[in-house]
């Protein structure tokens, strides 16, 4: 199996294809006993690149779709609020390790855990893996703020403060 | 409701929240009897533009995914073809109609069906909708050639061809 | 030369090496004896997907790059624009025909004509070509359509209809 | 001016609308003397999101771009040599911070340096910032390792070598 550093594999992992399956949903799921989110995807023509792997930026993309999924999951709608608000979030700060490249049609499962909420910003530790065999394409940490229409920083509303804290065993993240 | 044009309804919908979530599994879902396939995703941040909607090239992604999850509901992955034989799909022709813009997190249906099939190529039907309201976002036509990896047009393997023909109920396509 | 239908080349190119860097202007260049404007750019990474080439989707991107840079070379600034007025143009129609594959680093000139102009809308002739050999990869026939906030169609703005006028010989576009 | 943090600004910036021009050139401008790199671009309707500024994930696209320019502009096609040999460059490490949204049609220069070179990678500073104010959009650190065909690390050839060196203004990366 290709690999760009010694071989990082995920704790929890195999699932089995019931599982990805499962994962897909459109919110993805979330499972508060074990704090963390797990959504589906398959790699897609339009992710690779001409060296036949996943291009390194995409990763950011599945890591992004698996946030919106778990605000659906707490029945928050970003688009709906974005167009009524012009609140929603923006990205502060990535940290991305890439550990073995991700090729078409692959599957994989992105795992979101909370490492960090604050009033107005959370970190986010969010795993990009192999359902099938555990391996690690990708390991991010995201700092992600809440903001208002003039992208100024502003407090979390409560629905979206509740849904994140499901993303830590304590129900709080720590750093 | 925002339209580009007369406001176009697609006849089998709308689908039940159970059935969207049923198309948003891997491989789509195959309906020989309807002679189509359905293909269910979310628009995603990165695929809206700062005009707020769908940026009108990611429509041919959302057409090109379903492609492929209709041959993987077939048993088929193009990725590890690609990668032992060097054969796949090509896009020769694409044309596509725009008829109302799709936003963030809306929810889409791909719906495939065969238009032609011949012995190295074929024209897909795919129509971009809301499962919610039956409005067509997207009409599109697209032309496909089996090429090998010199990009030289090849009859299509069996087993392509043969999941090919459940996209139409007669199970040929027809110009 | 791969390629995908019978090979056809562009009448106007080969370019000379400082002729393909002029057109890499931010602006492209206007060739109002040529009744075209040339946009010049370099296929990068993420243009490009697992077969080698650059994913088809992508020649719509280069297209709106150049139709954008078509603007700038009229002074008219889009972005600025769109977030004063809300108003801009939206794509109704796309005929893509893909002749040859580019590859990654290839060097790419946008040809841009006026086919037909109206009120509120135009049809746009695109070539995609390489200005090494004049081998013509895509061609794009586009119609847009100037919109405003609510995306109802809005006649053309004097100064935007004016720079559009450059874009054919006659000044004037022909169906 | 929009920001996420308090303002940054680059300390060799602004620039001028020439050469700001200049470093649109496909090869960017290597500045020797300045041990830099400077690349220039807009911001595309592709690049943006329904948050009106461009999607984060697209930063990395942009230092992309500038790194494949740097290698052009020391006369090394990295497109062909992947399809000759299989060498290429894959990104091992991202850290990306936020500082302020760049917007729709905005210019946009990624000077980059280097930081540290060794035998098969390398870490490079990109800054991506407005020409026009100084102000910074977003700071990459990127580590990027050359690998094989099957994706091993192996010694920068020499050509690759000595073009990064240029980098820097002593010649030579520094942690």
């Amino acid at each position: 199996m290709l690999r760009l550093t010694a071989m990082k594999m995920h704790n929890l992992l195999p699932l089995s294809r019931a599982e990805f399956v499962a994962a897909c949903h459109p919110d993805g799921i979330l499972l508060p006993d074990q704090g963390c989110h797990h959504y589906g995807l398959i790699v897609q023509y339009e992710d690779t690149d001409a060296g036949g792997i996943v291009y390194h930026a995409h990763y950011l993309n599945y890591a992004e779709r698996a946030r919106s999924a778990v605000l659906r999951a707490g029945g928050i709608h970003l688009g709906a609020r974005l167009r009524s608000t012009g609140e929603g979030i923006i990205i502060r700060q990535v940290e991305a390790r890439y550990h073995a490249p991700a090729q078409l049609h692959d599957q994989i499962i992105v795992v979101t855990r909370l490492e960090q909420l604050k009033r107005a910003s959370l970190w986010l530790a969010q795993h990009i893996i192999s359902p099938e065999t555990g391996l690690i394409f990708a390991r991010l940490l995201v700092e992600g703020v809440w903001v208002n229409k003039k992208y100024a920083p502003c407090r979390f509303p409560d629905d979206v403060r509740e849904i994140i804290t499901h993303l830590s065993v304590a129900g709080e993240g720590t750093a």
